[in-house]
């Protein structure tokens, strides 16, 4: 398209609605006009964004304060590696999947009321992984690096440390467990993964998620059991209602394969799958363990009392490359785990994580770090549909963020996956969305980058976009991550704020605990007597399902 | 220092206080240990956090619902192109100043009790300029980029369209005005520059700051009068009280040299400085023309009614690199704005920009964007020192973001400006903080990245950090930027929104403008009878100051 051409664009789209439609790889062009850009009539006039205004305004005089009642349940999201970058971005390709110019969209829980920052740095770290920062965000401690569910009295690695039981910090689903609640877990990762484990574990080594790893390591798994071992046999892992995610191969022995022909890790001999379901057999409690997407989906309207669900070997596939037979989607888990644990009346406490954003990132794989991210935002539109703002708080936040920058001075509506419509002082192409480090760092020649735009696999999925420093993974970033709140008490969430604030604060607007129950709110927590709201909320969510009204 | 002496380190250090040293240089090792940094004794018990947290929950239960009073008096801070990753490292950075680790430091403002994100695109573009973004924020509407003041119905450039009056919009500093409010306008960069001009100004391009460069694209001046000539002749530039930034050249004639013998850029003949004093003079009040820190100082305790202080020919100096004697701190320019607008009884409306964080971004020059960005936070600490909670509103934003990121998995405490402590895959070290493109970027040899460590200049504020893309200037980023807020209504900031929202908020709790009346709060604002408390605050502060407490 001619620049001069270029130059009446605008004009025309604030003289019309126009249509949208994808002009992405038009946008390979030198920064020669910076006004162009997709948009509508509407949105260039002063009254368009006065009223966008008044009627924010007028949401919020509604929802603050906030009721301050109790959060029966709460339901923390966890969008592993999702930096405020990928938010934007993320929100982008969804807008633009949708035909719009995409900024203007928003994932589901960016419309929550309450938003705070949440610093991530760990005991020892600048930058955080996320076993540190799973002991912050669930345990309510800052740890050192690696570390799960200990205090920072323990370096990583050091089994004996860990014996001490002085070390040894619970998460806010054993304190909700200990109120009488239920808890679960569910993740796209492998259940025993740094997240997921912070919820049950005690491990100076994120690493150790089968005993193999520990007596490699040179240590006895009897003073340092394995993380999938504590989840089967220890407590809070024994008691969580809701255990989905993948992993298959931690719990079961090496001369053993699973239901899709993949081969254990441990070498005790113990099939920890069976373990799980004889106990709870002994208990002479309704359970079932499922490995695929049909068998999930034929309990989920009559869930059983425990259920197990180990959906991959390893971790479970990237969505954008997923078997829709074997792999549930995580709004599919979560929306399973919020029908199992709503049946106990006193509530529940729900872990969800979107753990394979983190490694879209690690791979410099922008699209699929990007879809997991739209997955998660599906996963919390789910529960925000079957949960009452009333009776249920939704937190959603990430452990850490990641090195991608969203560059350039790109148009409204360009491609958030294509190049920026400049390009560098050499002519060569560079991406809206790239890393400063990971192994998409391009060799030059002479001095000049490659174009990436002729790569052979460029606009694939595994396409990785380009880096600065060549490291073979990716790197996290010591930025601080949001954090969105929606339900009882959401106003507390915001401010910036420690990380290891965040199951305090829940916590407190749940009044689970010791420490919540001096809080007034609290006193009437036990003298409920209203049907919780949630309760008649999924009763109408089933009746529409069975109506097919609702896809499940 | 041997691998095995670093792993001692963290339990030494749970041992005992330690001593923080500067260990930053120490730190160029490969990753091969992550659970080395520095932290203290305290911290690595369960006990310090959920302490922290009791703390944070109590702080918080006292301020929300906040005192829903009206905000007498407005101060935005705007700090532009501080990006999220921007906060954290340019806190670390202070906190390290202060001998400490540093990422457990707050810069002044990231204690303000509300924090939401802003939403930074504008009307054509995806990623931001700081003049669409000035319309936004300080107009409430979202732009074209490249355009100040006016609807999205005016094209950059395009001097014929922005002649529609219809297209203008005014900025909430002429909505007070209007109300009988005073107003004034602080920066660091030129006063006719794009963030400070969209307090102002109507004008299809930023760069217009003088007669020259409108006549030189072939404009009428009539038609299209350059942004210093708005400020000084037109309303709602004429009315304001304080006005305080560098751009002595835009309001001077070619033919004149200024005090510090820099030539003017003017083409017309006028003298803008003295026609405001002319302008004031013929009004019959006390007026004050300044042009250096000494000068300023000297009326700091009995401002004139109105001040015009222009401290540099181009942009002030960074602070780092600045002239004690002829610039004054963006903290000493934001006391006397805060001192002279407070004699309206009926409030004020401040808008202060740190505007050279943008500057060093924009140069790969990190050290200089993170110290400006202390810089402004030392401003806003000022501010919140002579401002009562009580009756004024503090908010702290940024109009777009950057393209730097926080790399690694650092220790505690690594020098926030040096290397991370692994390397790339090559064994070249790459740095903690670095950006995706920019004029930083550097050649490789036979596809390896050079050393930048050993860069003839490494640890000078003009130090380039690396980028990837060539570019002469970095640019800008599209990620969401993040709201600070203190005071009457400062839970209306929270959320993630539209940045054009801001204004609009912000009359709201100040009952400003005619949209806002009908808010039952301000209903009571005209019937104020009790003494303003800022005005009992600033007398204890002008008090304090004659015995020598304060310095100014």
């Amino acid at each position: 398209m001619p620049a001069n051409l270029l130059l009446l664009l605008p004009a025309l789209a604030a003289a019309a609605e126009i249509h949208y439609h994808d002009t992405a790889r038009q946008s390979q062009l030198r920064d020669s006009d910076r006004s162009y850009g997709r948009t509508n009539g509407r949105e260039a006039t002063a009254e368009y964004w006065a009223n966008e205004a008044a009627a924010a305004i007028s949401e919020r005089k509604k929802r603050a304060p906030d009721n301050g009642g109790v959060a029966r349940n709460i339901v923390m999201f966890l969008g592993d590696g999702m930096s405020v970058p990928t938010l934007a971005a993320a929100r982008t390709l969804l807008g633009q999947r949708q035909g719009r110019p995409g900024e203007e969209a928003q994932l589901s829980f960016e419309a929550f009321p309450s938003v705070g920052l949440s610093k991530t740095y760990c005991l020892n770290a600048q930058i955080a992984d996320s076993a540190c920062t799973a002991t912050a965000y669930l345990c309510g401690v800052k740890a050192n690096s690696g570390t799960i569910g200990l205090t920072g009295a323990v370096p990583r690695f050091n089994c004996t440390a860990s014996t001490d039981r002085a070390t040894h910090v619970q998460s806010i689903a054993a304190w909700a467990l200990q109120d009488g609640r239920d808890a679960g877990v569910v993740t796209t990762t492998r259940i025993t993964h740094a997240s997921p484990a912070g919820l049950y574990a005690s491990v100076a080594n994120r690493n150790w998620e089968n005993d193999a790893a520990v007596t490699s390591a040179g240590h006895d798994t009897n003073l340092c059991p394995d993380i999938a071992y504590q989840l089967i046999n220890m407590s809070p892992g024994n008691q969580l209602k809701v255990i989905l995610g993948g992993g298959r191969r931690e719990f079961l022995p090496v001369n053993m394969t699973d239901e899709e022909n993949e081969r254990g890790l441990r070498t005790d001999g113990r099939n920890l799958i069976e373990e799980w379901q004889a106990s709870k057999r002994s208990q002479n409690v309704s359970h079932r363990y499922v490995w695929n997407r049909t068998e999930l989906m034929e309990l989920s309207s009559s869930p059983p009392d425990y259920l197990l669900g180990l959906f991959e070997s390893n971790h479970m596939q990237y969505h954008l490359e997923a078997n829709n037979v074997t792999e549930p989607t995580l709004a599919e888990l979560t929306e399973v785990a919020i029908r199992s644990l709503s049946r106990n009346e006193k509530g529940f406490f729900l872990f969800v994580e979107g753990g394979r954003i983190d490694h879209g990132h690690h791979e410099n794989y922008v699209h699929l770090a990007l879809d997991e991210t739209v997955e998660l935002s599906k996963a919390v539109a789910r529960a925000a549909e079957l949960l009452s703002e009333d009776d249920s708080l939704l937190v959603v936040t990430a452990d850490h963020a990641h090195v991608m920058a969203f560059n350039g001075y790109t148009p409204r509506g360009s491609d958030i996956l294509g190049p920026s419509n400049s390009i560098d002082d050499n002519g060569v192409p560079y991406m809206t969305l790239s890393y400063t480090n990971g192994p998409g760092a391009r060799m030059q020649t002479n001095g000049i980058r490659p174009n990436v735009l002729q790569d052979s696999n460029y606009g694939a999925t595994r396409w990785r976009s380009h880096a600065d420093a060549p490291l073979d993974s990716e790197t996290h970033g010591g930025d601080d991550v949001a954090v969105f709140a929606r339900g009882p008490h959401h106003h507390m969430f915001t401010g910036l704020y420690e990380q290891s604030q965040l199951p305090h604060l829940m916590a407190y607007a749940g009044c689970i605990g010791a420490r919540s129950r001096d809080h007034p709110h609290c006193s009437a927590a036990h003298a409920l007597t209203s049907p919780p709201l949630t309760a008649l909320l999924l009763a109408v969510a089933t009746l529409a399902r069975a109506f097919g009204l609702l896809r499940l």
